[in-house]
This record gives structure tokens, C-alpha cells and sequence, in this order.
């Protein structure tokens, strides 16, 4: 029988070995690593997304529950705030501003403020927004004024729809201060990452 | 030429050279499998959470149908029910009960029962909703009350809103049985795990 | 001392070495090519899915503007028609049609096309409708009808809920070309595979 030639597997050799199985491992994992980053690149993160499009004081109170909620959680919040839902950033006293008529006749048909928001149903001219404040006071639930101040304290970012203000003739001047301002484009971008995102 | 030492690679060697392998294999596996748990962890379960704020009978009818449809799906349902949907949820025949002046009022003002719901545009005081129900009897489509027995046939769980039921003096009482009862936190927790989440 | 039988590393051996080794690589990274595979099943893939309820202008605006900007964003978006939501598919000038009695009454209270739908908050028979969209054409915002045709050449699938048609009457003569149609199913399967899923 004729000596074959062998590689010797000894202390100078392990390196090579273990280079070896080094490499067959990093070849058949990596692999994995790329599946596993095309994942993580489409897996939601712990994040919640609402756009508010309703004025409704009913609906407010819906959202800043959800988000503070959220918030509370653990989720990274952000309320984007579109359309009608644009009243709930409004200040109460905002300065004089110089609008056209027909910004001016629709800022006199939209809510100044939260404060004079109606519900989504039996509102009848602010009766049911009364009640509804009222039962809710009574039952030691906060104010839709006091969940806003608890979202920001939680860190809820809140974030006015730009192209909602150009529609509605609606300036910076008129909305509260330490909002924050985008458009759709910002609102795919956290919603597309987010865990749940809702349109209230 | 020197004969340098030599780890021979024996019967009894083999299991080390494996060894050595399992735990390189380990050492590069490991990384990924905490990634992977990661992941797991933010992962979508097969699930879907509706929260159905609305007691509008078109919009409660588009709600029990995604849910019904989630649910035969093979997806593990969830309706959140909050605010006017808290109707939907209401016994026919409640047993009488003490409510104070404001409760009273807003529960005059709230339909009883799913049967009283209307419909969210042309409801023209309930001829929208008759009709509605009309046109879709004639057309072999369930009514609400039969996509309700659907869908708690196919285990869609239905919560009401602890909050809203407070905040609207609704008791446990004047709700339909083997129904769950939870608030922000309990809808949070599902919907953050769910595929679908919508805001009805 | 006697000399024990050994496995030689030859170059005919590092093969079986090679062998063992992919042998562990392989056994031990199954589990996670199983793993990463059930979490892929659940991860959402880059789509978007409206449902669309409301025959509101506004409320068609805004799923239109989000439908656009998540299409421009790269992501595969679908928005599903449903209830009054099928009025924005309505062609202005549908061929003459046999309605039953109840179907025409509805006809008649539905609006005929995307010109006469009125906003959700503030429309005043049609007032609200105008104002909105002579500002918003002010401003340079894009009509629904513009947004419509950007998102169908940003490759939008527009789908028609089959069942709301059967309830309500419609043909598919009465709805424009180049949608698809298709049921809660349909609907079920794209959005438990999206990133984002709003009702609107």
C-alpha cells in the first residue's frame, strides 16, 4: 500500500481548518444575513402613525386617546394633522392676520380653536359637544385640551399637514407653538415604518 | 526535514474537529438568531384589529364584513368598539335602569340598539338605513345583526370600551353577552401585533 | 505506546471535512432559514391599501393624495371602492340604464360622478364642495379628478367593491374603465400584506 501524501492537521494547520469552516460558514450565513436584512428593511418599528383628517371633538378625543395610549406603550407616536383635523392646532388667540375673502369665509365656517369643536354626531349647534365634555369631566376623564398636553409631555410629535394650510388659507401663525410641519410624503415615510397606523 | 507534531485526525479526534465546527457555527449563528428574534418581535401576527368608532349602520356593516372576511380569512379578529359604536353593541331590551339626568338624555339621543342605527350620509331620519337594508336583503347580502352571529361564529372577538362606556354612562347591563370589555391599552397591545388595523 | 489508526488528511479527506462542516453549517442554520421564512410569510412587502368608504370630496382627496404619494414613494398601491366610495368611479355620462324603483331612488341621492360629491364638513348643497376646490386650484393643489389621473399613470390599482354594487344598484356600465373588480377577499389579501391599511 502506497503512503499517500497527507495534510497533517497540526497546530500550524488548525488555523486552517477553522479558516475553513470560518468560510463555509460566512458563505451559507451571509446568505441568510441578506434575507434577514431585506426583512428588517420591510418590518414594522415600534412606531404608531395616525392621520387625522375629522374635526370632530369626538374624533380628537378618539385620537389623542389612541396616542397617548401609544405613547404610553412605549410606541414612538406621531399624529399628523390634515384637513378639518388642522382646527385641533389652532391657538385660541392667534394674531391678526390679513386673509383673503375667501380664506376669511372659511375660517368663519371651520372651529377657531379645540375649544369650539362639535361632534361627529348629535353635535345639534354644540349641545352635544357640551355633554359629551361634561360626562367626560364628570367621570374624571381628561379634557381633549388635557390628552393633548399629556401626548406632548409623552412625546408625541405632532405634525401639521402642509399642504392642508395651502388649501385652507391656514398660516403658522395661527397654529400652537413646538408642532412640527410636513406633508404626505413625511406621513408615508413614519406610517410605512410604523406597527399600526390609522386614519381617523 | 523535521516531523513536526501532528494532531492526527483519529476516531477519537473527529468529535473535535465537529466540536470546533458547532461552535464556530454557533458563534456566526448566534448574531443572527438574536436578530431574527429581533424581528420576531415586531413581526406582524395573523391577526386584524378593528376599532370601530362610528354607530353608523353603513359604516358597523362595512366593519362586521372586513371582519367577518379577516376572520374566514384565518385571521385572528378583533373589533374594539368605542364611542357611538358602543350601540351596535346594545340588548334590544335592556332591564331598567337608574341613570342620571345627562346619561339619560344621551341615551335618548343614541340609537338603542343596533336596529335604530342610521346611515352615515342620506339617512333622511332611518329611510336611508330602511333602505339599505332592504336593498341588500333583496340581494342575498346579511343584514348587521346576521354578519354579527357570523362573526362571533368565527370567533371575532368583540370588546367594548371601558372608557367609552364610562364616558357615556353606558352600563355592562345594557350591552349584549359574551362580549370582552378593555380599553386603550388592551386595543394597543392587539393592534400593534396585527397585520390590518383600521379605525371604522 | 501504540500507535492508533488515524483519519488522514489527505487532499481525498478535506473533502469529507468540507463535507462535515457545510453538513453543521447546514443543520444548525436550517432552523433559521425556517424561521426567517415564517417571519417573511408575516412581513409586510411594499404595498399600500386603501379602503375608501366615504363619498365625501374631501375625504376622496385626501385617500387620493395619500394613494399618489404612497405610489411615488415606490409602493404598490390599491384602493378599494366601497358604499358611497363608488361614486368617485362613476363615469359623468353613463349610458341610459333599467333600474328597479329603489335603485333609481338611490341613483338619485347618490351623486352621478366625482363632480358632485360634497365634503364631509361645512358643504352647504354644494357650497363647501366649490370652495374647497377653488382654493385648492388657487394654490396650485391638484382636483381629485387630476389626482385620480396621476394615480392611475403612477399605476394605482383602482378596484370597485363588487358587493356594495350588488347592494346598491350599480352596474358596471355606470363606472369608469380600466378598474378592477373584487370583494372583502380581495381586499383582505392585499391589505394583510401591506405596510400601511387605511379606511377612509
Amino acid at each position: 500500500m502506497v503512503e499517500r501524501p497527507t495534510i497533517r492537521m497540526g497546530p500550524d494547520d488548525a488555523p486552517d481548518v477553522q479558516a475553513l469552516v470560518a468560510a463555509e460558514v460566512a458563505r451559507q450565513v451571509d446568505a441568510l444575513r441578506q434575507e434577514i436584512a431585506a426583512l428588517a428593511e420591510r418590518t414594522p418599528e415600534d412606531r404608531v402613525s395616525l392621520v387625522v383628517f375629522s374635526g370632530d371633538l369626538d374624533k380628537l378625543i378618539a385620537a389623542f386617546i389612541i396616542g397617548t395610549g401609544a405613547a404610553a406603550a412605549g410606541l414612538e407616536t406621531s399624529i399628523f394633522f390634515t384637513f378639518w383635523g388642522l382646527s385641533a392646532l389652532k391657538r385660541e388667540k392667534p394674531p391678526p392676520l390679513h386673509k383673503e375673502l375667501k380664506q376669511r369665509l372659511f375660517a368663519l365656517l371651520t372651529p377657531g380653536s379645540s375649544k369650539e369643536l362639535g361632534t361627529s354626531q348629535f353635535n345639534f349647534f354644540g349641545i352635544g359637544a357640551r355633554m359629551l365634555r361634561s360626562m367626560m369631566r364628570e367621570q374624571g376623564i381628561a379634557s381633549l385640551e388635557e390628552l393633548m398636553a399629556i401626548a406632548r409631555e409623552l412625546g408625541v410629535k405632532l405634525t401639521a399637514c402642509t399642504m392642508s394650510m395651502d388649501a385652507m388659507g391656514v398660516t403658522k401663525e395661527e397654529l400652537i407653538d413646538g408642532i412640527e410641519y410636513g406633508g404626505v410624503a413625511a406621513f408615508m415615510a413614519a406610517a410605512s415604518r410604523s406597527r399600526v397606523s390609522l386614519f381617523i
